[in-house]
């Protein structure tokens, strides 16, 4: 139908340029100083390019994020950025300059008032908002980023990357970008003759950079059990005795906060007293977090696989190989991408805190002038309609759940646990639970095609509140489902519109369950049941192998 | 609370001494000769270990497999199998030995009838049927192998492993192994100096055997268009016409079957005259079907995905790499995990063809006395809850979903379309539509505790007969959905049970719509609208780089 002969290699041609524009800043094998990193980024870069800066919500790819933000606009402008966070300043800073004008992401964190502010201004489009996995996707479908700015511990000179401990998406990244025949750039620690180990394959990497500095790390997931309450507490209580107990849930992710800190710190000790060890949470994907330090020397945790790492828990993790995956190296190898389609397939129960939950039970953590993004939460916090295999507990759920027939007939099937822990009145006492949720403004200011909802109400199994808990995936009906969250929300004003009569009718058919229907002493609920106390504590417990940052160390 | 110290290092141990006890196999670096391969499975598979056979619905790790079958069971026995397939006979041969006993699965293909045999005999202990990427993320939770046995193109002495256009599984397996310290064996095709590309990093590898012959593999995507029907032909028109063009689907799953391949060799005709080329299939996530050749040619495919390899396919793979996944050496390097992930989250649609749907929606492929497992396809086929991007199709699909409002409230929320091609009758007047599936009988034969459902109803969006398309969304009732499948069900016992007053309401509701409504002229559904009609066509529409297997050759 067309006369001139087709090009099919133009990804291939492009490629070739590009490493020739950049040959005059190459070393020794694939090795750029970190002098000459703005302009190789400025030599392999093109206007309009879809780039990605490796960064989750803790390992950063901070250098070469700056080394972005010093390029000639006139050399590298309109990009697209496709990446997991908009986490440094840094990642924002390129939209000021016209460096970059759109973005694809998941997770936004400390930067989501700002990017809310670049959207109105229109400083920023806006491609979509996603969890991690459903990005990683997306990688190998319409959105592969042309170049990817990595970052991993150290490299050879050919480009073998050793990424240890906090591997994360490097991997994905990594093999996305080479094998569309783009440009991956590391920047590392340092350079070193050999690495401990392999993690990405030189041949998978065009050039290493060794950073002036170390790259940024947080720590994201560390809880100092000394600022846990009461209140959490004795919903951790509730958790443990009317859900984990209840459904025996042996898979299961704890995301971050206090609420799930509490649990953790609570298993050696309530668990424990429950004859629950062995019993439940045997199997975690989630972060190495400090708080599960005792229930793992306690012997409850069988194996414990992990999104990324966590400051100070190095020399803890390598010296408990049973229990985290480590490398023939004896490190640990974290990988999001695995830990994301463990945590959404292999896993019985996703729970977690929210900001607000609406009158139907959708809830989500945006606010109306703060994009923050998912991360992973919704690929966790959501039934995994694909699943096929089963477990007890996801049975269980399965066969109480009270649309299932109006749903799929008269066939079985399971239904995953997502619980929302809430606290009816928050800080500054803004309320737990809403007549309309705040990300509903949120999407009509920035102009986005659906509000950013975390957990959908369909999904969502139960709620936990100081007042109860509503096991919601027995209702038959919205209506029914909305008479149970009233039944949990206390004094707000979803919960004050509250009938007794219908309250009563729920906790017969076994929906709502108070603190006193689990037959728990609600005067037990103080920190006497912490396994831990402090941070001290922990680092007791891991017989000195937890090494934390110097803002938690008071002593 | 135990005054003996734990041990921590258990796995460590346990590996160290088996790789001791393999040493007198081993020769040059991490080579052992094919004809130690048995002596090697014996030094490091220990009785009731997680075992692991790679494998998929294409290239098998026949060799260790094999060797696998020999092993003396005083030293090996009562194995766990825990891998994706069963599809070549010696996978079950190990359980008439007493190698093995129980096996966590996702696809079984031929053996399908044999394995359902065992189980009943009580030769097979059955864990669970698993889709690939469910049983990738319990392979980092709850079923890591303690050794695998994978399969690869090639490798140097230290164990680095080329997996090329076929890598498919290999590096999750490894991934998941190596880092909770167990043990990869790989089967290769030949030992070279260097390897064309690193795949698989030699650290992750502990032995590498060169088999005796090339692994087998299997040409299991090509489908010639000679054999495709002229009721194919008019279910396809109805898809691109009423589906594809009508939600603008972008990007999107095509499975096996000639049914997909019918769409697929109408695109550069049929769409081309409805002007729908750049509108839809714009990129895919599928297998390099030979049937694609023509949508590629004439310019329809920006980028393609791929699972695994297809035989006789790799020279035109590697001939547009603008379109595939290529590495830095010019082949392809697919990968299972990552295109499932892409299929679950980045796909506006999965569609495909079934054996049995029942009156609620929900169909199978399984009969009564074969357990043929899912593959991937429940993954794609299913509405993936996690997502949180959108794009038209899925908006549209969202916004006419008849249950949202009893499901989620007032928040809007897309939906993945997943059709269901079918024939009201199938070979020797089989019906395509039932009042219970086959898959019950199996589950109540083989003692499963779910009975194997493809694609449940809840989740399927549409069916496409030679009456028309249902689109089952729309109705806010299973009542109603039973009755928009009546519609479509022609003359099976479902269909006659259909009420002409009903269909004609669902008509004018837009859930039901004949090929007449949709403007279609069933007169030219016929072979003369295939782009291709035999593999000799899609040879010369190749440019002669297409090289199909031998029993694809019939000129």
């Amino acid at each position: 139908m067309t006369t001139e002969p087709k090009i099919w290699n133009t990804l291939q041609r492009d490629y070739r340029e590009r490493i020739e524009a950049a040959r005059p800043y190459v070393m020794d094998g694939k090795v750029v100083e970190a002098g000459d990193a703005v302009k190789l980024l400025e030599a392999v870069i093109r206007p309009g390019d879809k780039v990605n800066i490796e960064g989750d919500n803790q390992k950063q790819a901070d250098f070469l994020a700056q080394c972005l933000c010093e390029v000639d606009t006139e050399k590298v402008h309109d990009l697209h950025m496709v990446q997991s966070v908009l986490s440094i300043p840094a990642h924002l800073d390129v939209f000021d300059k016209g460096i970059a004008k759109k973005v694809d992401f998941s997770f936004s964190g400390p930067q989501a008032g700002r990017l809310a502010e670049y959207v109105r201004d229109g400083k920023i489009e806006l491609g979509a908002i996603h969890t991690y996995l459903e990005l990683y996707g997306r990688y190998f479908v319409d959105l592969t980023p042309r170049v990817a700015l990595c970052v991993g511990v150290s490299a050879d000179k050919d480009g073998n990357i050793y990424t240890g401990f906090n591997t994360e998406d490097t991997a994905v990244i990594a093999e996305a970008v080479k094998f569309h025949q783009g440009i991956v750039i590391v920047q590392v620690n340092e350079l070193v003759d050999e690495v401990p180990r392999v993690d990405i394959p030189g041949d998978w990497v065009d050039f290493v950079i060794q950073a002036p500095r170390p790259f940024y790390i947080e720590p994201l997931f560390t809880r100092d059990p000394a600022l846990i309450t009461d209140s959490q507490i004795l919903r951790a209580m509730m958790v443990i005795k009317g859900i984990y107990g209840e459904y025996g849930i042996q898979r299961l992710n704890h995301g971050i906060g206090f609420d799930t800190a509490a649990i953790e710190l609570l298993l050696p000790t309530y668990g424990e007293e429950l004859g629950l060890k062995g019993k439940i949470c045997s199997y975690f994907v989630t972060n190495p977090h400090p708080t599960l330090i005792p229930a793992i020397e306690s012997g409850w945790v069988k194996t414990m696989y992990c999104f990324g790492g966590e400051a100070g828990m190095a020399d803890y993790v390598q010296a408990r190989p049973d229990v985290f995956f480590i490398g023939p190296d004896g490190t640990m190898r974290s990988n999001r991408d695995y830990a994301q389609t463990a945590g959404h397939y292999a896993l019985d129960m996703f729970i977690g805190g929210t900001l607000q939950i609406d009158k139907c039970g959708n809830s989500s953590t945006a606010t109306a002038s703060r994009i923050a993004g998912f991360g992973g939460a919704p690929n966790m916090g959501c039934d995994a309609k694909g699943r096929r295999h089963s477990t007890p507990g996801w049975m269980k759920c399965g066969e109480e759940y009270g649309m299932h027939d109006e749903l799929v007939g008269d066939l079985p099937r399971g239904k995953r646990l997502v619980v929302q822990l809430q606290e009816t009145f928050r800080e500054k006492m803004a309320p737990g639970f809403v007549d309309k949720l705040d990300a509903v403004a949120l999407a009509e200011n920035a102009g986005l095609d659906l509000p950013p909802v975390m957990i959908y109400s369909d999904d969502l199994t139960h709620i936990v509140t100081e007042e109860g808990i509503a096991y919601l995936h027995k209702c038959t009906s919205m209506a029914d489902r909305m008479a149970a969250i009233r039944a949990v929300a206390g004094f707000t004003e979803v919960g004050m519109a509250e009938d007794p009569d219908e309250t009563a009718a729920l906790k017969e058919r076994g929906i709502f369950k108070t603190p006193a229907d689990l037959g728990i002493d609600v005067r037990r609920a103080n920190r006497d049941l912490l396994a831990a106390k402090s941070v001290k504590d922990l680092v007791n417990w891991s017989g000195g192998l937890y090494n934390p940052p110097a803002k938690f160390r008071n002593w």
